[in-house]
């Protein structure tokens, strides 16, 4: 992997990109301070750079991993049998890189059932690189077509003037571009329509500082940073009309795995009469997963909540848990707002009917 | 003021101390990486170290002040008005570090009440002075005595084996020895009763991660860190059966003024059927103030949260919201623990009785 520092206009900022028979990465972990782009060439570059959260968001983590697919196919030879067989191989290591979000494994199903396809009708081991490669182009191309819909969507439900707040980053560089919980956010800006967006920071990893926050300045939205826990604070003061996040897996239960610290905001939220919106793509709403407690938590380093500001801020030795999600229960769930529309509880029926439509 | 870096046995950490006619000071920005204690030799150097947080805690802020009022008079002369005033100049300015914590107020009244006392006796400004130091040195021992008592109270509530939930510092660090919140842990110790504790790392300035956890962690207690926005989910697993918290002001109705972050762990701790106490000595609870709303709450400087651990961890010119306090309403607060025993609600009458009985 070569690593290339672009300075770019921030007002362009994408989260990755297919460039030169690579995929161009933005690294986030350097955000805000730092602008660079990575050039990831093999399924292992991709592997290590989901798992270290240069990328993250669930719909990117999910693009990325489709790419990394394709960069594990160069000089693909043999028959339909064998190389469809190395897509599988690959798709089944990016699987391993993180537990939580779902998108991954939807993407990489994606690949896998594209190339039993195009194993099937007996295409060359280089005409299926190409039609590999076409199909991480669309899975791309759908998630920002998908996003400009669920801001679309998440959009009716505020009005100028509101407040709303989010946590940790479901915006254009969790995604390919608008994001899901951030979308409504860019199009209110497009509209003339003033949103006063609150971000929690997202401890420990900042995602809310260094992505929300940055993302939504440069674009030139109202938001004002805060930490986590003054979220409650910043509610009694009468300042948050609504709150929106994303999601990394929603059970069929209407259940919803996010970065830790949503459960709380959820619960805050009810104890202030605040409505709670989840906005995710359908890729990631699992409805063989039954309900929130079958979903594994990845729990993370310590050094994340020990030292993760370039110094260390907790004693040597301490005990430190650090679960990267919660599970959020479906009774504190308003709505979950998708390309499809807006859907309310009961989940188990919703849920289901949505994919019956689609 | 001169800088000493003195590397004690941690075991016995002393937030400060009177030594050589200057306050020996715990410098608490630079814990757990460092121990250094400076000598404070004038109000000035105490104003300071009060306000850029070297010393923190209601309690033993209070101690500090009273301290720095002697450091202002060295050499004192004249008449006992002369001296008087003197002492009423640098106890006003002392008042001004901080603006939320009661107990600041109540020793630098104390320390006044003192004064004139001891200026209508007609003492000399040598004898004054030394007497003045002897109130400050009854304050200190005061609070230790203080907050052994409301440890004893305090572990009436907790059985063996619970878990229980702190936010931001209120131990040992914070007050002259065992601190409020942190009391009963020390004694549970002492007493072979096995509590484990779980401490809110405290945002921005991290109280939780570099002095509780820190603190409890020398004395041997069982602690784990988490982050604050892992309350909630800490909760929802059944592992926490109390939370207690130290204050920096009651009001008069019950109402408790806090480190930040201390409503939402209250909001929490009521959705999940948890008691949520409050630890202090009388000198916090402040019956001139009727209300939560009467009590001024700091904001600080937005650096604490964008680039508080030595990197920028936010963007450029973001807006942030950094109150350094909120109030928890009265109705949140299963029971307030002091010296002279436990309080429940209707606090208007609990408090004031308390005070009668006093």
């Amino acid at each position: 992997m070569s690593k290339e520092s672009q300075r770019e206009q921030k007002q362009v900022l994408h989260s990755l990109r297919w460039e030169d028979e690579a995929l161009s990465l933005l690294d986030q972990r350097l955000l805000p301070e730092e602008t660079v782009y990575l050039r990831l060439t093999t399924p292992q570059d991709v592997w290590e750079a989901i798992r270290e959260l240069k990328v993250r968001g669930a719909p990117a983590i999910g693009i990325a991993a489709a790419y990394g697919v394709v960069l594990g196919l160069s000089g693909l030879e043999g028959a339909p049998s064998a190389w469809e067989s190395e897509v599988k191989r690959h798709a089944d290591y990016l699987a391993t890189s993180r537990p939580t979000a779902v998108n991954l494994f939807w993407a990489l199903d994606r690949m896998k059932a594209r190339a039993k396809a195009l194993a099937e009708s007996g295409l060359s081991a280089a005409e299926a690189t190409q039609a590999l490669l076409d199909e991480a182009k669309t899975i791309h191309a759908e998630d920002e077509a998908t996003n400009r819909l669920i801001g679309e969507h998440a959009l009716t439900l505020f009005r100028d003037g509101m407040g709303v707040l989010t946590h940790c980053n479901a915006g254009g560089l969790a995604t390919a571009k608008y994001g899901t919980a951030l979308a409504p956010f860019y199009l209110a800006l497009e509209q003339g329509i003033h949103l006063k967006v609150f971000a929690d920071e997202t401890r420990p990893v900042l995602q809310g500082a260094r992505l929300t926050a940055f993302e939504l300045q440069q674009a030139g939205v109202d938001v004002t940073l805060i930490c986590d826990n003054m979220a409650g604070h910043v509610m009694s003061k009468g300042w948050v009309q609504a709150v929106i996040v994303g999601t990394d897996r929603v059970a069929a239960n209407g259940d919803v795995a996010n970065k830790i610290g949503t459960y709380s905001v959820a619960v805050l939220a009810k104890a202030h009469n605040i409505p709670f919106y989840v906005a995710c793509p359908l890729s990631t709403i699992d409805l063989s997963t039954p309900t929130g407690a079958d979903i594994p938590i990845e729990e993370r380093h310590p050094d994340e909540v020990a030292a993760g500001f370039g110094k260390r801020t907790a004693p040597e030795g301490v005990a430190i848990y650090n679960p990267a999600f919660d599970i959020t229960p479906n009774e504190l769930v308003t709505a979950i707002i998708t390309e499809k529309g807006i859907v309310t509880a009961p989940y188990a029926d919703s849920l289901r009917k949505l994919f019956e439509d689609a």
